[in-house]
């Protein structure tokens, strides 16, 4: 690593997140600067296995900081998890002549780095771009705030017809095992309810219970229940049955699904995966970047090693969890 | 119906549509410049009889027009299919000092004027509130354009994840018995593939070889089929895991669902609210309106009788229909 | 005319309008089906001088229906303007085999048509595309329904503050000869005051009384008076100032400007244009479009004039004009 | 204090920013679950002095987190300014038994706060409602967020005309003394220069030297430039007008002026409005709060001396300044 990079590779993997064009962008526009190359693979790690791949230059990507999606395309890749995957795809980047990896994505794709670098002579660096926020060391992902904006625009039209017949809503949104977009999604909804992991299971006679308080003190209402993606097996639509069954309000599921991972990203996400994008280069360039991830901490950017990204110990904000407990609480004597 | 009417009912029934409020304040204001009172009924015939209603007054309702569901609310109303129901509810009207009556809803609302319509003394008017367009007589329903625009929203979304993926999406958006919906949101999306009543029945062997044919001609890529509610009787994910097995390419179902009947409506359903809020009360004041609904053909508000708006006989746009399905031809030895 | 085309020429002109991308998508696609070569000029009818140009694919457009701008880039160009110049567009067409030329734009572009036409060989047809809805022949230009949703959503969010202070904004939107935007941007908007050229000019001591009157019949209250670009000659702030010292009500102005030019197309613009686009190949095939621009009437394609297109014989609805004027007015009696 | 706080007064004031109606409601549910009434005045301090004001009871707040604008309206207070204004407005507060006071608002309304305190016996607090994100002791601001998604939606659709016309757009932001707004929607538009106080006075030459480059690297392009509202004295539009005539390229000016300030909270700005309306009471009943602004810093709620929020220490992002300056620097002799 004692002579100057030349030549960095890029890719996106896992699921998409808004936000990972903006990485692309800036990655190139720094890396030009310092007339270092930016090679796109394809596809996630399968560019590399299948030599997938094109310069990118800035006239390309000047104007993509507001489009979603990923110009470089992203999917799983089998051939990496291969015993020899790992060694293979080093070996092909060594060969292509990249001088160091730049891999924008989740906790997958972080391991997918981690397996490489044994094999691999440059640095590799992770950027986390994923709407679920489920990534120790850094404080939001990249695609994150606009996944919860996505959720919100579409609860605050459910809403709507919530109000118009009084009925009960469930919304299930994404996040396999973190509540972070249920919590956020539910707050920022004024969701009744929140169902997500930090909480516990489902119960449907607490349900049905805080159900018929609330109309005892609001009389009848809309009721917005926001749910995590995995929290009722048998999911968001049999829930709602059960639900309409044991309260006799008529209760109507809605998953969404996909719709959440797309879109242009709203402004934080733009303005965080500039910096990290940026920052990444940076770091590379001087060598301190080794299988660490650009992240961000107290509005700074910041390294963190790739291999504690996973650890789990990132709490979802433990103040608003209590708060959305209590906010309905019966006050009496007083009345509402 | 000689002496001049003084006092108005309103009400909001079935399935709520978005300019369902402007309608509301068209209504309103136009009646006060006569100086005709406006009552509106709540949750649809229920508050017939359930005696709740309220005077409407101008200021109540002059910055409504931009609001989603409706303030007045919506339910179905068990009591009217009482056998004895119509003629209660008309007793109620007579009791109440409506003079004429105003509904704005669909298919199903205005069977329910019909009913009272033998029970009672005055005009009794319709005014098409429904997302689906599926009403006779009127070129478009209140709250189409904006479903339109947001499932318009959520496919432009989830073709970013299509695109990024090279999968197939099949999103299902409402519309039980026709595809004005369905052909709308999947021509202005640039679906791939529709499915809907008039293009009969879902074939997988069909999908599938279009599926095949497309990435023929233009290699891997996303492919987005836009599919009308009740046209799977399994359900939209149900079919999504068949077109993976059939395919061997990765294909995920959204259903829109409920979200596509909230927000706030787009200009040219607010416009149309006003329109024909405003007009069904100048025609009711002329004498003219009874049994009629309030539409709007080739842009001029006209009356139409509202025992033939379930005719039927509108039809999808025939030429998007026949257009959709050649624009994809292969159009060979030429290539694209 | 006799032997089929198998070269067309497309060019966008003028002003930008959300949907000239879902027109090219839609001549390109259209035209591959019958196998015919798509040649689309860069900048306007500057392209056709300068020599750039560009076959356009399938696969190019395939996903462009929901971009806003165009592709193609558009400019005036001072060539054609010149004396040769139109023989020399003509000219330049036949030599690079131009069999018909496809011009999607509006008035001004129009014209340009008619000037070339003399020169060239091949058919001519136009297709609307301008957010000002100023052509005849058509109900709708594609665009008109994009600004008129930019133009709502700037003044729903200008409503809040309106609100929040009760205080007048002045909101210009664009039209220079007519006042189709701003009639429909008034009445979507529920505006309390429209100031364009169907209702003649602005008269401060009459929107002084206006106001006042509104604040003696609702007490204190926001206000919002949407006006037409060039109704004010000293402009929209030079209006607020006037109108602030009239009513000693702080009166701001906002001048919406290009934004209302830009942004993803709504669905009906989509749509429209798709059929247009469509529309205009299928008749260039048939020999029937020579002159002529495809437009839409009471739902049909239609063929019209290029040279009766500027007529100014459209009108903007007088029954929405008449209920605006109206719909404040004092109902004593009896209060609001 | 030694005795519990039964009765708070709530007021906003200064500028309205979306989030205010989410700070009411979190106040209002907050108290509720404590049995504490909430005096909500209108008109910012207006409403003491007039006696405006109402008990806000939960059910009336519980679906208005998602709007924009403020329940309580907000205006500037003459009499607040007068010298025995701050004494009377105490007076009136103990009299009317409030025992606490809220205030959300910017700099202007915590210097109201402080100019009470001396003749109030009970705790005054500060929240941070402002689109300008200029408070000292919170990283963001109560509506920053929004306005930023505000401005960028707006220069989205501008950079499709910028683009399709390859222009110059100089689009002015609000935020008069710090560049926060000009900064963020400059980085996350993409634009390709930023005109805020941060950079120094706007020098036409080196913006037309600017201009050039890029266009030599890039070719014919769209540029747009984002400028903070006071950095041109003669405004956005003659600053357009002389870059027009020192480019040769058509400049437009955009100035998007109140349209930032209203609109539904994004869910970040729900989220901060949630997390301090309810810190905010707490800490008054811990007794706390007295001439301290609730703020949050590194994602945890805190309390920081009114006192101190106009110190104006608070900084831009000097890593985002800094790279925004080098981005389009030339790095030959390697080509873009």
């Amino acid at each position: 690593m004692s002579q100057p990079i030349r030549k960095i590779g890029l890719l996106t993997s896992g699921g998409d997140a808004p936000g990972m064009n903006a990485v692309i962008r800036a990655v190139v526009m720094t890396a030009a600067v310092q007339g270092i190359e930016v090679i796109g693979f394809s596809h996630g790690f399968n560019g590399i296995f299948s030599n997938e791949f094109q310069q990118l230059h800035r006239a390309q990507v000047l104007h993509i900081i507001q489009q979603g999606g990923t110009i470089l395309k992203s999917a799983r890749c089998k051939q990496l998890e291969q015993p020899n995957g790992p060694a293979q795809a080093a070996e092909l980047l060594h060969k292509n002549g990249i001088e160091a990896l730049i891999v924008i994505g989740g906790d997958g794709s972080f391991r997918g780095c981690q397996a490489i670098a044994p094999f691999y002579q440059g640095q590799i660096v992770g950027i986390p771009g994923t709407i679920d926020n489920d990534v120790d060391g850094t404080d939001f992902t990249i695609g994150f705030a606009t996944a919860l904006d996505t959720a919100l625009d579409a609860i605050d039209k459910i809403r709507d017809t919530a109000d118009a017949f009084e009925r009960i809503f469930l919304i299930e949104v994404m996040g396999r095992h973190t509540g972070y977009l249920a919590l956020a999604a539910g707050i920022a909804s004024g969701a009744e309810q929140i169902i997500c992991p930090e909480y516990g299971d489902v119960d449907v006679v607490d349900l049905q219970r805080d159900i018929q308080q609330l109309q005892q003190q609001f009389g009848r209402s809309s009721y917005i229940i926001v749910i995590a993606e995995t929290m009722y097996p048998a999911g968001a639509t049999a829930l709602a049955a059960e639900l309409t069954k044991a309260t006799s309000i008529e209760c109507r599921a809605c998953v969404l699904g996909h719709l959440q991972r797309g879109g242009s990203p709203v402004g934080s996400d733009r303005i965080l995966a500039t910096k990290l994008g940026a920052y990444a280069v940076e770091q590379l360039l001087l060598g301190n970047a080794h299988l660490m991830m650009a992240g961000e901490q107290g509005g700074q950017a910041v390294l963190f090693p790739l291999s504690l990204t996973g650890d789990k110990k990132k709490q979802t904000d433990r103040y608003l969890l209590d708060w959305q407990e209590r906010m309905l609480q019966d006050s009496s004597p007083r009345k509402v």
